[in-house]
């Protein structure tokens, strides 16, 4: 086994025998670009190193000292010589870089003797006394273990004794003296002599870099990003020899990005310090110049640098992050990897890239990472703003807003309405507060997790929502919230970002989103490879339009709960849920019909000529009604006014609201037992979905009756129209033949009313995993299928998504017993295998079968993964994140 | 296509063919026994006469006439002969019996000619004048569909008029006129005449049997019962010669038991009456003789019947109940069919009839329903008490008890003390309640289905239970239940039968089980056939008595939870619960410990040496504190108390009193915190089982280090014991590592403290979607599963028990949009699809793993059935229901 490498021969797709850093400077090095000569230790050496209890293998030293005679060589310098001494740099490096790793060692080689070859070369004693004294410092804290405070305050000390304030006012006998004091800290700390053996200091910064993979801290960085051993498994050990940009105004070291990192303009970008040190630009001392300088100052420098980017560019077909030094003039690479980019920069870059001939269309497609589109449809905080949070919650929704804090839904409303932009702030939502979130900028509430009501509501509309920050106690009584000592009265600005979960008190400074001609470009190129479609989840004519404009094919999901909770009908659906029968349900019903219609006809004109596929009504009834506890709560105090009020006067006022008193106290009373009857242990399992249409059938067919209707009129009226009727939550064929017969009665009543034919597609929800196991014989029925992963997720996992998110789950994901939250990221092995099932099924009865995924993992690139490997003819989501999805589907069917 | 069959012509098997009874007079007559000769209109002429509008096909009467012409010659008589007629009996039959068919029509062929005939061969103007008038007035009413009623007041005119009371003592004058009378109804009723012609009367008759079929009554049964097309589709038409038992002394009419229904004694069992018509036997105005008396009555005939008792069985390899009539000491055998016997009865026929050579084991075996053993395990309300009940609920739990109505669990535990028989009457239970159970002799709620906490928990303690008996009102502070007038007081006795769901005021005679030679033997030649084990679900030392008792083989369940709840240690573990973390947690987990080991010493005790699998602590935390609504309720309470106090003169004992009032209400608003913290939106998906284990370990470490200990000081004492663990609720095989972790260190730390080591086996449950579908990886770790078959089925068709029971359940399988309910029976198509791909993949990683299902499916004849088929290892069940499995087990096995 091969345990050292000079860089001459590895390259950049050996990054896991030979760790990032290395093979970067192995390919650069092949490239013929100016590398200062090096080795590199493998990964393997070290879990060798492990394997044998924590100790160099046999003969590694032996591989290390030829390495080292290579270098010689290459530099015509010599390790350890008194005269020109080599001088070399060690570094760790994993197939990833991670925080917790052994920091780089410098100028190792220098001892009393090697110091003068030093003094001999460069001809500046205090610049080799410098080095010296940084040296044995750095060795001695990363390599040894020495407290680095030690040598600090020896350092200061010197600088008392020679009264100066900078390091740079010191001179080469300070520094001398320093040497001294540093080597006598590192003799007490461990009783013995600083090492000064090159080939023993060699060693033991070696093996520290092997021990530094096991921290603490990076152990719990790898488990935090499930790094696992298939991706880096141990840390390779980089030696190159020293160059220096502090040997005078020659001299230079630098950092730059191949193209500016934050807009993706094609332009070297960087900063580089003359004279200096990496560790100077670093330590932010002094301040670099930007790199448009150095044309004139290094005109040649300059140029080379500029070839180099091209060639860097064009090996990597990425946007590189590099650092360099300039020794007297000649320009070293030190260092080179992928630059990290905002996501407008990375979507500009390479669709330039393919502009430029360096990028296919696919492998620019592949280039973007999907999540990172969300960027470009929300607003976002202003990088460079300088706030600070007051509390961090869940980031539940994205973009960012701001707007004055309101603590009822009414009240939000009301606000809306006067013009002002409003954050509605509660412990949690429930349906009935939704016409609350119509009139807000954005929701915050300290309880619930990332599937909350508030979540899910406020990811369907697109508005920002930061959930369960439970830093923040809701009082909706004072309204008023409390943040430790901050209070928040109604009326107080507070800004949230739903992409971070971060609440700031006042506005704060933001970026509008941008979705430019590169992204629209972008898209395109993924448009014609995806097989999948993608359609948009969205109940209102805004979400329609949004949905069109990010490039949904369509209205994947129009749930109908939802114009059941607008203010000016949930008295309506609330009356009907009081009624005990059909009968008496039948008034309230023929009201509801002419509003839900006009609803479906809004959302159809919204996307004319794109199917709408309207969900028939899903949650149990009782979420209708005012919850228990409030309805207690406002009973009890209604009782306390009724007593206050028998001990006052009987006046005429007083009686009269005496009356009023008792008749509230009577109503609410009567909603109160109906919400008994109604209540539920398990509502997720309960009475819902076409259950409710099987037992009070007059409640689906008026849905179905208005969706009907607004199809009949909008095609009189010459509106081309696509739609679809899906029933949710069915266990069994037998369900879906209960409202098929429904459906084709109110479809015969509604052409001989009309005198038109509506072509209706008819299929269903499968979220239930029964559904699954029979959709062979429900396919005989639906001529379309929409697998909701939301409730298919809980049904499979026996998980109550709010329950767990509260209550387990995060415990779940950080002990590795689930890798993923499976509510966000699509649950492959279990889920998974019921939905292929599904599938095959399904197309078994019907070929032609179309099948699509409502739930929120048609969002989520993984997942839209999983749909196009699996067959689905669409996916649907919000519409925020149709972008991603669409790019997600042709990454996905490129890569298959 | 033959449409009709001679009785020469059928045999037994054509049931569907030809009718359940047409067969059987088909096969008496191949067989040789007396008789009357008839013929058979097939059931599929029925079909045809409904596929051509309701018109009976073109040539049956032809086919009619011939057959007619047939028994005209085997009888010597003539249809519509003025001398010699033939009189015939038209009478409908489906291929299973059932209500709201038509009525027999007895002497058709009767006219004003042929009746003259009748006089002639009988000689008895009055018989035959009877005769008639009974034909008219049945032949309208029955083919014509005129008003029965009208004919009652004419014949009670007639009566009045001759100043007679009984039927009997009309004269033939008086019974002439009244066949005038009835002829005159007729017309006016009708506006047409008596049909005269014999034929013409067959046909209207053979109509009037075919229309039977679709009376609503008729297709009403049909559908309750299930019975489909595949099983009875059409009724057949029975046309046979009449004979007469009322012929004078020498005749009779009587039905026949070939053995005695209640016990099984080998008997010929049955009543008779001399000079009687069939219809006398039924009306019930002269008492009938027992057939001892027929020896010396009529001792040929006698023999001749005993003959025949014994050619039946041997034939039909049942026990029989036959009609017959002896005209003029002629035997005429005029139907048959299998016996409705007592279970009791069933069992001792079957084991009788192997010994007598008439059946082998295997058919005996198959011969006896297997719920009909419940029966045999349970004290039963005595068949010949003439009570009636107050209100009927569910039959949750079967057996009878009487006690008194006590309304709460700790007034039943202190009654119980007290040595009282206590009927527990709720509206609902709750885990608290549990200690209340033990107490009981009963339970009766108002609220609840099958499933719910009440029915569950008392199956299990195979205590008797009615549960969701809606009629009855409880009022728990009043301790008093209304059941419209009726009003109970504690302290009144109630009897309750939990096999019917009847509830009695008082106390009301009941009979004891009996599990005698017979049924011991017919279960073991059951046990030599069967490839299922068979267990027991229990978790107390009692029942594991009674379940060794009923032949299981161990325990296949024993849950832990029920340990919680019991009154001694409740406290314990609600202090535990409201501890905030593990470290608090230590002192109640440390006194837990010896009383769970106690209780797990006992059980192992009970069964030794037999398996007992114990399951790990299941529901969520929250079940074993106070329900939030008691919890509030009490502090309203405890509030109301104190504002009374403060305007108390404050006398020590008032300052004392408010002082501990305080304490409550501080203590009580403390666990009402906790309770709303832990409260979950669904916690059938929530916080429980193993999550519990991996989120606060503690807790099952307790569990199984009092199991393991348990085992070790047992092997030590040398009791033989066969200990399994079982980890509820596993969705991913991490859970399991996560506990078998614990399970491995405990057992080192036992095997160090005691010196043995424990044989435990570690397993696991599969109740979560994902699990079957991971089934593999599980069998990894597991070394046995067990389905829980109750919670994988609400799972499979997100249907919460309680709330499905409680709100639609019961409307789904009256449409038939499921075809039982899924938590009685298991569901082949879904669940059962499930469990398969959990065998096979669980079997593929571990040829050789234990698979049991512990579910209420674990006592379903038709699940245990699928239990077979898919290849399980054992069922485990509520301990009464063994015998039930034992038996349905070899059933299946048989079968396959």
């Amino acid at each position: 086994m091969k345990r050292v490498y000079l860089f001459e021969e590895g390259e950049a797709k050996d990054k896991k025998l030979l760790g990032g850093k290395g093979a970067n400077l192995a390919e650069m090095t092949r490239m013929g670009l100016p590398v200062p000569p090096g080795f590199i230790i493998t990964t393997e050496t070290c879990l060798e190193y492990y394997g044998a209890g924590e100790k160099p293998p046999e003969g590694l030293m032996d591989d290390v000292a030829t390495a080292i005679k290579h270098i010689e060589e290459k530099t015509g310098k010599k390790f350890g010589d008194a005269h020109n001494p080599l001088l070399v740099s060690v570094r760790s490096g994993a197939a990833i870089s991670m925080p917790g790793m052994m920091d780089t060692i410098l100028n190792l080689g220098l001892n009393d003797s090697t110091v003068k070859g030093l003094v001999e070369q460069t001809d500046n004693e205090r610049f080799a006394y410098d080095a010296y004294r940084r040296f044995i410092s750095m060795f001695c804290r990363i390599a040894l273990g020495v407290d680095g405070e030690l040598f600090d305050e020896a350092f200061e000390r010197v600088k008392q004794k020679y009264g100066v304030e900078y390091d740079t006012d010191l001179d080469a006998k300070a520094l001398k003296e320093a040497v001294v004091g540093f080597k006598e800290i590192c003799r007490r700390a461990l009783g013995r002599e600083f090492p000064t053996d090159p080939y023993e200091q060699l060693r033991l910064a070696i093996e520290a870099v092997f021990k530094s993979w096991n921290t603490p801290r990076c152990v719990a960085y790898r488990k935090e990003f499930k790094i696992t051993s298939d991706i880096a498994n141990g840390t390779a050990v980089n030696v190159e020899a020293m160059v220096f940009g502090n040997m005078g105004n020659d001299s230079a070291t630098g950092v730059a990005f191949t193209r500016d990192p934050a807009t993706g303009e094609n332009v070297l970008f960087g900063e580089y310090l003359t004279n200096a040190q990496g560790e100077d630009v670093v330590a932010g001392i002094r301040t670099p110049k930007p790199i448009a300088e150095m044309g004139k100052e290094m005109p040649a420098t300059c140029r080379e640098l500029l070839k180099i980017r091209e060639i860097l560019e064009r090996r990597y077909r990425e946007v590189q992050d590099f650092e360099f030094t300039i020794e007297r003039g000649k320009l070293y690479m030190l260092q080179t990897r992928s630059g990290k980019m905002t996501a407008q920069a990375r979507v500009k870059t390479v669709v330039a890239m393919v502009k430029e001939g360096i990028l296919a269309e696919e492998e620019a497609i592949l280039k973007v990472w999907p999540e990172d589109l969300e960027q470009l449809t929300h607003k976002r905080i202003d990088p460079k703003a300088k706030v600070k949070p007051i509390a961090r919650g869940l980031a539940a929704s994205p973009g960012a807003s701001s707007g004055v804090a309101i603590f009822s839904a009414d009240d939000a409303e009301r606000e809306g309405r006067a013009g002002k932009n409003v954050i509605l702030v509660r412990e949690e939502t429930k349906p009935e507060d939704v016409h609350g979130f119509f009139a807000s900028q954005g929701i915050l509430t300290s309880r619930g997790g990332k599937t909350s009501h508030a979540a899910v509501v406020a990811r369907g509309m697109g508005k920002p929502c930061v959930s369960g920050c439970e830093a923040i106690r809701v009082d909706p009584h004072a309204k008023t919230a409390y943040v430790g000592d901050v209070i928040i009265k109604e009326g107080d600005v507070l800004t949230i970002d739903g992409g971070s979960g971060d609440v700031y008190l006042g506005e704060v400074p933001m970026i509008e989103p941008k979705l430019g001609g590169d992204i629209t470009e972008l898209l395109r190129w993924a448009d014609k490879r995806r097989k999948l479609g993608v359609m948009a989840n969205t109940d209102t004519p805004e979400g329609a339009r949004d949905a069109k404009r990010f490039g949904a094919e369509g209205i994947g999901l129009c749930r109908t709960e939802r114009m059941f909770s607008e203010t000016d009908r949930l008295p309506l659906v609330q009356a009907l849920i009081m009624a005990g029968s059909a009968e008496e349900r039948k008034p309230y019903l023929e009201k509801l019909l002419p509003v839900q219609k006009r609803d479906f006809k809004e959302i159809l004109k919204a996307v004319e000529g794109l199917p709408v596929t309207v969900r028939l009504l899903d949650p149990p009834l009782h979420e209708f009604l005012p919850s228990r506890d409030a309805l207690i709560e406002e009973v009890e105090e209604l009782k306390r006014e009724k007593s206050l009020l028998v001990l006052k006067k009987r006046t005429h006022t007083v009686v009269k609201r005496m009356e009023n008193v008792e008749k509230s106290i009577a109503e609410k009373e009567r909603v109160l037992k109906r919400a008994r009857v109604l209540a539920e242990i398990n509502p997720m399992l309960g009475h819902r979905g076409v259950r409710v249409g099987v037992t009070c059938p007059d409640i689906y067919e008026m849905q179905i009756r208005a969706y009907y209707e607004a199809c009949a009129e909008l095609m009189k009226e010459g509106v081309k129209i696509k739609p679809e009727l899906m029933v949710p939550n069915i266990c069994t064929v037998e369900e879906l033949l209960v409202v098929k017969e429904i459906v084709a009665r109110v479809a015969e009543e509604v052409e001989q009313k009309f005198g038109v034919r509506v072509p209706m597609k008819f299929g269903t929800m499968i979220e239930v995993v029964r559904a699954c196991l029979e959709a062979d014989r429900i396919a005989e029925v639906a001529e379309f299928f929409s697998f909701g992963t939301n409730d298919l997720t809980q049904a499979t996992f026996s998980f109550s998504r709010e329950d767990a998110e509260n209550k387990f789950l995060s415990i779940y994901t950080e002990r590795g017993v689930l890798p993923d939250n499976p509510f966000q990221t699509l649950d492959v092995e279990g889920v998974g295998r019921l939905i292929q099932m599904g599938v095959e099924l399904g197309r078994k009865t019907r070929p032609d079968l179309e099948i699509g995924i409502c739930g929120e993992h048609g969002g989520d690139p993984k997942s839209v993964k999983f749909c196009h490997e699996v067959g689905l003819t669409y996916v649907s989501c919000s519409p925020y994140r149709v972008p991603i999805a669409r790019l997600a589907a042709a990454q996905a069917a490129i890569k298959s």
